[in-house]
């Protein structure tokens, strides 16, 4: 009575992992291709296992190229519900467009609203994504969502990986604060976050934590997304100069594009640890988010086997 | 009271154009940039020219990269009731999807259907485009819409660059011969359709009129769209050894992939005429679609200056 459908945007999930997470449900993978024209192109395999009649999950993260990740999960949704499935919930591990979730100047969309109001519209009853940049844009969605939060599992991989080191985790900006301080609850560490400052010097802009001291001590620069590393490496930079012991960066997602591997590992980071939310880039430590993702999705009685 | 806004996907048309057609309409184009992960983002530029109260017409084709273009649209869709519009309308000169307007196969969405609801859920209001693949596929957008047929400044084209000839407008298959004919009308020429069959000496497949011969006279394929231009060289190679004097192609949009011109060059094809509702390609001889099309927008009283 229910379904998993893999979206191309799963690919690095196995079937098996899903189903053993979810109590044997059934498990199957969108056919996919793109046009020779650039139409992308979806297809539930119904031969394999119908879903009329039946809950069905779809699992798409919002990966590069974030328009034909969106467009596809659109109509994986769509085919499910012309397929007469009972509901249809979408396990979105990554979202994007989260970032755009105000008119931070006239003139610009609320993107992340269009992308929740149109994965509503086409009939998903249900939405569950890890660490949305802002938990509150998901109210956009209209239906019944859940943003799974997995610092736990971080804390356990940086514990681990920097095991015997007094750690400090550290928030980019006082906005992601509230993530720096779960991590570092789970860790048992302290946590501040960075502020800028001009180098009466030499003019140049720096960041240091607000209040604590890094010295002698491994820094966890906490952040939901890492994109091009930017800020990330000025950062290290920061905080290796202020005396730190080393640095390691701990985030849900890691797009890392072009180049950010090589940008954080010149500033000095020792490691990456992320979710993964994204399809893996070399040089990350990753740490599963199906299992305790899907956990919820059961838990929810949305999807019901 | 009414403002024209100019998409990321409308660059190759001009402002005075646009503006002249619609009785001196204020024309602003959007800003747009792409995030370096690749996220999609659009401004309107209200300090240029406030949207307020005011009918927003947003002008924007769905080319290649078909996902980019269609999330540019939503987002501008949505920004323009964002921004306090008194109502939203779009043309959308190349309606890309179109033609998967129906489940082919089990399992499959109806792309254009999602394409359509979206842009109705973020309140555009009407919509304007040019020879949708399938006209009726247009009623899942629920609101005003109108299918413009540019078929007569087409054949003034067609006219004047193949003058003296004697014309056979010929429809690659039986679904397109409604196009054809609207074409050979407007030329007054003779038409027909392509009918499969297989060589019964060699087995290849090839194509002929199913009835009218075009020995001595001048082929002009009439198609929506050239996409691969694989359907048209074909046809165009048939016609030619069935005694054509020359063949030309003349369809509403030029994708023309990679690689098309010289396919459809080798083919033998001396012309290829379509309405410039894509971005320019090298060897196509473009038919102007924007002043028509704007015809209609101002005859629908929608769009109050």
């Amino acid at each position: 009575l229910a379904v998993v459908v893999l979206g191309p945007q799963a690919w690095w999930f196995s079937e098996e992992e899903v189903s053993e997470a979810l109590g044997g449900a059934p498990v199957v993978r969108a056919g996919h291709k793109d046009f020779p024209d650039g139409e992308t192109y979806v297809r539930l395999p119904l031969e394999l296992r119908d879903v009329k009649g039946e809950d069905v999950l779809v699992v798409q993260s919002l990966a590069p190229p974030q328009d034909k990740s969106v467009w596809q999960l659109l109509l994986l949704v769509e085919a499910a519900v012309g397929a007469g499935a009972r509901s249809v919930l979408a396990l979105v591990p990554y979202l994007a467009y989260a970032r755009q979730d105000k008119r931070f100047l006239p003139g610009e969309p609320v993107s992340v609203k269009v992308l929740l109001k149109s994965l509503a519209a086409f009939g998903a009853r249900a939405l569950f994504t890890i660490d949305a940049h802002s938990p509150k844009s998901l109210e956009h969605f209209g239906g019944y969502y859940e943003n799974v939060l997995l610092f736990d599992e971080l804390a356990k991989a940086v514990a681990s990986g920097e095991g015997g080191w007094e750690l400090a985790v550290i928030a980019p900006d006082a906005g992601a604060l509230e993530r720096a301080k779960a991590l570092a609850e789970a860790l048992g560490a302290s946590y501040d976050y960075l502020e800028k400052y001009r180098d009466r010097l030499t003019g140049e802009v720096k960041v240091k934590p607000k209040a604590l001291s890094v010295r002698g001590k491994v820094v966890v620069i906490a952040d939901d997304v890492i994109s091009t590393g930017g800020t990330v490496a000025l950062a290290a930079r920061s905080v290796l100069e202020q005396g730190a012991e080393g640095v390691v960066v701990a985030a849900s997602h890691a797009l890392m594009a072009e180049g950010a591997f090589a940008k954080l590992s010149e500033a000095g980071v020792k490691a990456v640890y992320a979710l993964d939310t994204l399809p893996p880039k070399e040089g990350v430590r990753y740490v599963k988010c199906l299992k305790p993702s899907l956990r919820r999705v059961a838990l929810s009685g949305l999807f019901k086997l």
